[in-house]
């Protein structure tokens, strides 16, 4: 590799850009421009909300002096939900035992991630004003914006992933950051360019979730198309 | 135009679906092909959740029993919602008594889309099994995958909206459909072809989204493209 800034990728379709962007935790240290920034969180913004109401605020940490407190703060809360979740779902135990196997190797990424999570070189806060009691459904104005953010952030070579991780230290945060204390957290957001290889999107089989007519009801013409990957315990198809 | 099926588009890329797609409310009333329903409900299940937990599962409703009378209870609610806001955010007020106002607009859009809710091609309800005690975070693993079929049903000629307007009736739609009382929905999506035309995607201006560093600071490299539309009380821009 010269010197020379990077060049964008090759542009991927629609479908494509959906099918292949997966969560990345591994990044290169290379900072993000504030151009492709801009145009990464455009095209999140143009993600729908309720009656347009657009609620969404997103506070991008890099090296300044609030972000470098915040994701040391957020650091803290990272490591400390990998430790409980590795422990409580065993990645420790079994395959996790075997160094090749994908549980030890996401086990390895996620040491990683939460280690050098202070060097993520973007965290994005998607936040928000929330006007009635918590809701579950007021995600509905939010998570779409953050996952535009992520699509558009793969569109230029970019990889991130969408975490709650921030939930034990949301006060701190907004401590740090000024927030009001009607602002609510809604994700937290790493991006970087991606370092390394990384697997394909893997999930459950398409008839496995999705039902016709009602709760339960088959659906056998939902089809994954050949070449899909599986997550484990989802049976291989067939043809 | 012949009687002949009609051809997908052509392809998209990723940025440009982001940039495009807005919320449809009218339909043609041509069925959707279970290929395409197919086609965007994967590309749905494609989007992120927590752990990769997928906890989403998607209830088609069409033309079958269950879902006829499903979309009879969604269409009361929808009615209510919408003369309810009506009524609160002033539509019959203002500009909203110029017949060509984009308040007039939008108020006989949304008149005919709850007056022929039940026609609705495809309504897809975004289901999920709570573990926990309701939360606003726990919609960060279902809405990315409502915007990925959103954006998939771009891709492939249709479009289709958002909604948490099931809210009013949920109880009554988990009886009609037989969904265990443990099921919360999270979003009900309408989708079929779009008819007549749209206007383009509009927004609040980027820099008044966006902070860098802290909570209420500017961004000034956070910059709209050229062209971008404004909501309605959004500055334009020069140049």
């Amino acid at each position: 590799m010269s010197g020379t800034v990077p060049q964008p990728p090759e542009p991927i379709s629609l479908l494509e850009g959906l099918a292949t962007t997966r969560a990345i935790r591994r990044f290169r240290p290379d900072p993000v421009p504030d151009a492709d920034l801009s145009t990464i969180l455009w095209h999140a913004t143009r993600a729908p909300s309720g009656s347009n109401s657009q609620p969404t605020r997103f506070v991008v940490l890099r090296d300044g002096p609030s972000a470098r407190k915040a994701k040391g703060i957020l650091a803290r809360s990272f490591g400390e939900m990998w430790q409980s979740k590795r422990s409580d779902d065993g990645y420790d135990d079994g395959s996790g035992t075997t160094a090749d196997s994908p549980k030890a190797r996401l086990a390895r990424t996620m040491d990683r991630f939460v280690d050098r999570f202070e060097e993520t070189p973007v965290v994005v806060l998607a936040c928000y004003r929330r006007h009635r009691a918590p809701s579950p459904i007021e995600g509905a104005s939010v998570y779409p914006s953050c996952q535009n953010l992520l699509l558009a952030a793969r569109a230029l070579g970019y990889g991130g992933v969408l975490t709650v991780w921030h939930a034990l230290v949301e006060d701190e945060l907004r401590e740090v950051l000024g927030m009001p204390d009607d602002i609510a957290i809604g994700a937290t957001i790493a991006l970087g360019r991606p370092e390394g290889r990384h697997g394909p999107v893997r999930r459950r089989p398409l008839d496995t979730v999705v039902f016709d007519d009602r709760w339960g009801a088959p659906a056998p013409w939902a089809m994954d198309p050949n070449g899909t990957r599986f997550t484990s315990g989802g049976p291989p198809r067939e043809g």
